[in-house]
This record gives C-alpha cells, structure tokens and sequence, in this order.
C-alpha cells in the first residue's frame, strides 16, 4: 500500500516501506494514468494532469550500499481493480509513428483515441474477434540515481521506464545501488505489449505485483541485467536506438567476459551468431534494447 | 551457375537467365568475401580486394514490369564446398561495436581475428563445447533499384543486404519490381546469426540455394514484405535505427490497412499490444529492422 | 559567492540568493572540474571526483512563477584565479570522436592528455604559434526543472549544459520558469570553444560572470530561446542531432508565428532560405543545436 | 551544353565532354526540378516525374586515375533563363519538419506550396519587404563512385546532393578520383540557401556555371573537401547527423595531421577548440555536415 505517488525517481523522498534482503513485496500499482482514464470519452489531452507513470516506493533495502546490486525477482502480477480495468490510448505529439516534441514536426496531431477493455488473466478482450492474452509485467522499476531526480517516463542506467517485456513472472532483474538501501520505485504494468510499444501506450492495468528482492553486494553495474531460467540479458537504454544496442550488446560482452570467463572479441563473435535482441521501447524519452544470449552458450 | 558475380545491383547488366514465374531456380552462391579467407591466416585487411558481397543473377522474370512484385519463396538453402566451409572475422572499422568509416572516431582497429569453421546441416562447430544450429537464411536478395546501381553492402527499398534471419527456407519475401523483368539478385547465406549480425560477419558459407520466383501483379510495394505460415512482416533499412522501425512498422499499417481491412489508427493500435520486432543488422550502410504480426490477429 | 556547489540542478536545495527582476548578480564561477585539475600530471582519471561540473545557485528570483519566462542577459564573464587558470584535456570513454559509455565500443580509450593554459582577456595561449582569442561564454545555465533534478552535465528544455557560444555577453538567454521563483543556476564558463566541443572539453576556466535576470510574464517557453542585437534563435537539445536541429528549428516556427505574424508554412519556407544552425555540443547527453535567423527578415 | 541529363551519377554513360586539367567549363544547369514548376499552381505532386536534380555531365579529365583527387574551383555563378526563374516549394513527405519515407510516420502531408520568384545577381524578391542576398553555390556536385550509380538526390563520399552553401564561387572542392577520367556531374545550383535546406527545396534556379577543374594526383580522398582563402574543410555526409559530424571532423584531423603536421590528438584537442560547423543540408538521404578551421591556425 502506498500513500502519495512518485512521479520522479531520485534519493529526496522518504521510504515507504523497509524490508531486509530476501523480503517478498506486494506493491499496489497504479495504471500509468493513476486511473484517470475512466471512460472511452475520456480524452488525454482533457483529463491528465502534468505527471505520468505514479510509482510505489521507495523501497528501502537494509545493508544495501552503492556499489552493490539489487535482484529483484517478479513473483506474480495480478490484474486489479473494477472493469474495464484495462486502458490504450494515443496520445497527441507522442509515440513511434507521430511527430513529438523531440522529433518536432509541423503536422498535426494524429487522432486522439481512447480505449477501454477488460482485462483477466485468461487475456485482453480487444474486440469480438480478438482477445490478446495476459502476459503481464513491469513496465517502470528501477533503483534510484545517486544524486538526480529522473521523471518516471526516462529509462537509462538505473532501470526506469524500460518497457520491456521481458521485466516479466519469473525473470529476476538486476539493478545497481547508488544509495544507501537503494531505494526501489516500481509501477506501470503492463497486460501486454508489442515490442516497441508503438503507439506509446500499452494495455495498462492496475496490479498486485509480487517481488522479493535479494542483494548482491559488490556487484558494480553500468546497466540494468536480467536473468530468466534459459538466458542472460543486458538492457540498454539511450538515443538513437543503436547506441541503445551498442549498450546492450557491450554490457553483455563485458558480462561474459567478466563472470562466465569469455575473452571479449571471443565474446563479440558469438553473439554475432547467436546473440537476441528485444526491442523494449520506441516512444520513451530512451529507447531500450535487452540483448541476450542463451545459457546453453555460456 | 554464374559466370561473373556482381558487387553493385542494378539493371546495367545482362542477365544471366530468363525465367516464367512459378520457375524453381538453384543458385550456387558464393560466401561474402567470394571465398578468399581460406585460412584463420588470411586477414580480410590482406586478403580481400576492393569488392564484397558478390551477387548472383540478375535473373529476369518474364512478364514483370514496374508497378507488380515478385514473391520469392526460400525452398531450401545447402551447403556446399569443401570443410571448413564456414568463415566469421572481424574486419577492421567495421562492426557494431566497433569505430566505422561513418561512426568515424580516434581509436586504432579491433584485433582482426579470422575463423574457419566446419559447417554441415547438423550445424557449425563453434569449439569442443558449442555447436550452432543450422539455420540457414539469405542475407542479401534484391531487385533491381530503378536506374541507381546500389553496391551489394547496402540494404534498402530494393532489398539487399537485410541480413535478416526471417528470410529462411519456408517463407516468401515480396520485393518490388521497378524495371522490366524484376532482375533478381542473391547471395550471402548465412548458416546462421544472431540478431544484428553484431560484428558484422556472421556464419558465411557458399551454399546451393533454391527459390521459387511468382509474380504478382499490380502491387507497389515502397518496402520489402515477407510472410511465413505464421506471421507477415515489412522490412525497413535506414539510419539511424529508429528510422528502419519506423519504417517497418509504418509499412505494416499500411499492408494492414489496404489488404486485411483495418482501420489505419486501429492497426497502429493493435501493433502496439502485439507487434514484434527483428533487427536484421546494425553493421551495414543502413540497419534493418522487420516488424511482424501473427496471422492470428488478421 | 556560493557555499556548495550543486552538480545537480532541481528544486530541492534552498535557493542561496533573493533577487528581484532587473538585479544584476555577479556569480564566481568554478572550472567544470571545480579546479581538481591543477597541472598537466592531474589525469582525468585520476584527479576527478563522481561529480563534475559545479553549479552556481539556486537564485530565487520574486514574482517568477511557473508559465513565466526568464530573461537573463550576459553582461560580463571575466577570468579570475592564478595562472594557468585554463584546462583543457581528454577524459577516457568520452568525447566526440571516442567510443562513450551510450555510443559504446570495444576499444581501449584514447590517450589521456591535460593541457593547463594562460587566459586573460587577451587570449589563451595555446602554444608559441597559436593564441586563441577570449570569447568567453556561459556554458551551463538553467532555471530548475519541475520535479526533476537533472544532472549539470545534461542539456534539455530547462537550458543546462548546452555549451552554445551564443551565449556569451551582449546576449540575453530566456528560460522557462517551472518552479516558484525559476531557480537559476550557472556555471562552466569557457574562454572559448568551436563547435560542438570536439574533444568534450572546451577552454575551462573560472570567472566572475555577470548577468541580470528580468522576468517576462506568461511567457511560456518549450525551449530556450536566445536574443543578439542581430538574431533570435531557438535551441533544442536531444539525441540524435537531426532531432536537435528539428526541435530548434520547429521552436524557432513557432516563435515567428506567436510574435511576429509569420504564417507557419511561410516561416518554414523563408527559413530554409535564410535561417542559420550553430551546433553548441556533440558530446554531452543531449545534443544541442540552436536555430537562429536575422532580425532584418522578421 | 547538355544533351540528356543525369539523375543518378555513376561511371555508365559516355562523357559529354573531355577536358584536360586546368580548363576551365562552363555548365548550363538545370534547377532541381528540370524546369517542370512553372507557376505558383504547378503542384510538385502533379507535375514532376519520378526523376529529380538533373546533373549535367559527365565530364571526363584526361590522366585522372583512381587515386587522385579533382581541385574544382567554382569560379561563377549567374542566374539564366525567363523570370521568374526562381522557384521554392514544400513537396509532400519531404522537408526536415515532415515526415518522410524514412522517417515514416503515420499523418498527412504537410501542405504543398509554390513559390515562384524573381532571380536577379541582386537578390531574390521575396516579397514586399524581403529581398533575400543572391549567394549562389552548387547544390550538387560529384565525381562517379567505382561502380555504384548513385541517385542525384544522395550526397556520399563522391559528393553529390550536398547543399553546402561553402561550394560558392571563389573556393574549391577536392573530390576523390574513383574511375578513369574521375566523371564530373555537377547541377542544383540555389540563389540562396538557410543552413539545413529546411524545406527541402531551397532557392533553385537554372544557371551558367563557371568551373576550374584542376587534377592533383596521388591524393586519396575518403571524403569530400573544401578550401577557401581562409580556411579548411572535411564534408561527411551520412545518417544519423552525429555521424556527419563526425564524419567530418576525423577527416579534417586526418587532414590536418598528414598534410600540416599536426599531431592526431593535438589536432582534435584544439579544433575543441576552434573549429567550426557547417551543417549543408537536413532533408537528404544522408545529412551533410562541413568541419572547418581557420588556415591561420594551420
């Protein structure tokens, strides 16, 4: 249970909670709307406010100390929340296909179109031929920066606004510590979403999430990492997106090279073969990238 | 059989057959670097001349004219030659993680590392410990451009030098046709490669390839298309990379659009939930990107 | 006179000065490296602590309050400090023609070389042929963001580390106000600097900088904007630099529009004709482009 | 006098002319529309073809061989042809505040206007209260790659569509000699150009131009480059505009260290520090970047 909301991720607010290495959490989430969408009449432009994307947190984790990192294992997402709990939307001057206010342009907005659709786990119902299933997970988590504040829509070193659907029930996300226990923020779940999350808006819903944190200590991170049961990721998040797979793509060469014993051009040259890219998002402030490579390699 | 291979594409030359649509056609094509590396001692900086990449073809399709497109479906790709047939290198000022003509920096090359490699159907002998399965696609498969003549290093509206693994026996790719009889170009098979091609080299080995050439008619095409029993999918080659996403994911509304009946904004919505994302190569002149769909939200 | 410096710029410290609009503020301006660097055996890498570039502030200025605007004009930036008071050098894995830790790479850095300089108004000089003429300009400025706090090495809409030479005395900068009393910070003052900030580190010196802050009411700015005796430019800062250059260019139609009359398309189209790009960095987080055109065409 | 015009340069068709070293051409060029726009009602979607940028060439000079490099010095440029013989225009999905084909986005096009204007060695006539200053240089100039032929839209390493406003009359560009004779195209010649052609379409108009060809052997060139009475410069041109730039400036260090003595680090360090950007165009296949810097720091 969270009180107020953060809508930037940094090391000024207070804990909302303590909880020790090991330690399961359940954390209410929000919709990246705080649940201002509630009706298809419901347009962006008329009913948001000046902040996205409310996070829970922070988390503070005892004996976590910079240079450290946290695992954070997502346990379980469970939708939440009355029908139709599930929202899409566009949203004008954003997303992959619309001029923004980075990729400024003279155009006009494209159309603003709102979507309200019931979600369980069994899927998505999108329309009467289409239901897209339930394959939730974590949109925004991340630890905080050491001095910065950075607004919850930016993904970079410290987790964030990544979208990638790989932060999913039974992969384990790494994080550096730059603070003193941490400091974990987490929200923005989604109940599915296409590689890229185009329009900028993916189907989100209000959860139960279940994470239990372990630390790692001296365990100096540039990038966030993942781990699921069949591969290791590493997540890079920056302008223009192939700086974002240089990232991704170098962090994972260097974690071959440091913890499975690669020599690092051996390193290189194998995932020139075998090496998966996942496109996390197009639309952020960063784009993301996950680069992985398959256990059976290493 | 091919007597002279070319190292541009375009439609300056003679083609070396004529073909009806519906036509099977065997290729024996030559690895990218037309079988100079015989050695781990041939340096690529020593060994190669002034020209990559050779193409077979151009291969004209009776009846083909500006305006339709030739749907060439990938039947089967072998191997050929004598073992070790399969090279990967790094070539200096090339590779995604390294410094290039265009991302020009400071740095002296990478270490310029050449492996010869046994390739069979079972798959390629990376060391005692790692066999890569075969996978084999064609990397570069083309039309003819217009009246520009593009080197067989660069992917683009044509097709070319995607190096995207979906181009794989069992599945068809569309190519525009922009000058009479389509002039089909192909060659660089790769045995298999990892996302991106991350060096820049993947498994190249000469291979016999088949396709089936058909024509259809009156269908303009502004980018490659391809389809799989499973999923279609527009391919777009540009920089930076967000550009080949755009591109990519652009071309599919609009294939959705015209063909599959949806709604331009709804097709951009539902990619959002469920669009999915192959980067061919982040190492060529342009980077390649596929953005796909299940047939099952058609 | 500033007690701490800030090497992060957000609402959360206290302001170290009140001022009212039309105050004329001298700032003791610190070297980007708050003077760690103070021979040529100092490396980089050796000498600097995890923050660079401090900043003066917050200066609180009445009556600023969010949907406002701030004018500050650069009335003076003078060289203090004994001699050499000047640095330049290079730091490893950052600069414009090295692989970063965003546009990452596998090679080894480039050498590490430090270069303390004379500066007086005169000139620095640079060897026994080469004494570069003092044009001395503010390279990080902003007012705070909302909620964020960004980091002094990042340039976005709040102004920040665009190290632009425009702004220099003579020149007044307009920054949004975000927060109640807009929080100006300064600092990194350079003696001079080519485009773009090759090497990442221009002429660094501390100063004594002279500015006065007006405030313009209900004057909302998505960009900084800037005003000469000649020209009005605006200024984006983001990754890549085409979307730099699209984002001060489209801030700069806007501005025509609002205040001068112009038709959008027909600023658009007298820009192409006569509008004028200078590129402040491409080296920092963000890119920073200002787009400008003469006075006598408005 | 030009029989048929080019619209893609490459080493196919025969020479209009041959010329040998030192002699001096005048060209009639063509504005980039081949004369097509002939009022303000001429819609660029309704009356140009599918080719654009007619080249006049190829011209071929006697003894160039690859290896050497083409010293061409543009000595004039005059306006030809009935008044009013200037013409801009916004063309739809094209323009650096639109989106285009490559960066593919899902609005509609931008509005498309003409503008006829009257051309004279004074200026160009606006409107009633603008006359802008007639400063005419070549829009397009190249020599022919190898063996690729390369649309007159695209600026490379052979030169091509740069839309430098520095190729003016009074200074000279090097172009890399790639096939015998080297094959001069050249065309697009603007009365005036903003920095970025922001449109996309400058002041184009048809021209006598006036052309000193002179051949320097043995001078491999990667790049484009540009002398004038006061400085030098390096010409990348690529996507993203990053990579033009450097592009650019590590030609003009390579420059610098291997024809004025100057070591590659020093080089870098003090062209941080002086050197200056030119940014050609922001509309084209690639961006074109120049990097220059003052011979009185040579």
């Amino acid at each position: 249970m969270q009180g107020e909301y953060h809508y930037t991720v940094g090391p000024y607010p207070d804990p909302v909670l303590e909880i020790d290495p090991g330690d399961t959490v359940v954390a209410e989430t929000h919709d990246a709307f705080e649940g201002a969408i509630e009706t298809e009449d419901d347009l962006p432009s008329e009913v948001l406010g000046d902040y996205l994307n409310p996070q829970n947190g922070p988390i503070y984790v005892e004996g976590a100390t910079p240079g450290d990192a946290l695992a954070i294992t997502i346990e379980d997402i469970e939708p939440r929340g009355p029908q139709p709990r599930g929202t899409t939307c566009t949203v004008p001057y954003f997303g992959g296909l619309s001029a923004t206010d980075r990729t400024a342009m003279l155009h006009d907005p494209l159309p603003e179109i709102v979507k309200k659709l019931e979600v369980t786990t069994d899927g998505t119902v999108w329309n009467d031929d289409i239901t897209i299933p339930y394959e939730p997970f974590i949109g925004t988590i991340s630890t905080s920066p050491k001095i910065d504040s950075v607004n919850a829509l930016t993904p970079f070193k410290h987790g964030g606004n990544m979208d990638l659907p790989d932060v999913r029930p039974g992969n384990t996300i790494y994080l550096p510590v730059e603070v003193e226990g941490g400091y974990v923020y987490l929200g923005d779940c989604h109940a599915a979403q296409g590689d890229g999350e185009l329009c900028g808006v993916a189907l989100e819903h209000p959860t139960n999430t279940t994470i239990t944190v372990d630390l790692i200590e001296d365990w100096e991170l540039e990038w966030p990492r993942l781990e699921s049961d069949d591969f290791i990721m590493s997540i890079g998040s920056v302008r223009p997106m192939e700086d974002a797979a240089r990232a991704a793509y170098a962090d994972l060469v260097t974690w071959m090279a440091d913890d499975y014993g690669f020599d690092e051009m051996e390193a290189y040259m194998l995932l020139t073969q075998v090496g998966h890219v996942r496109l996390g998002n197009m639309v952020d402030p960063n784009y993301t990238i996950g680069a992985g490579i398959d256990k059976a390699y290493l």
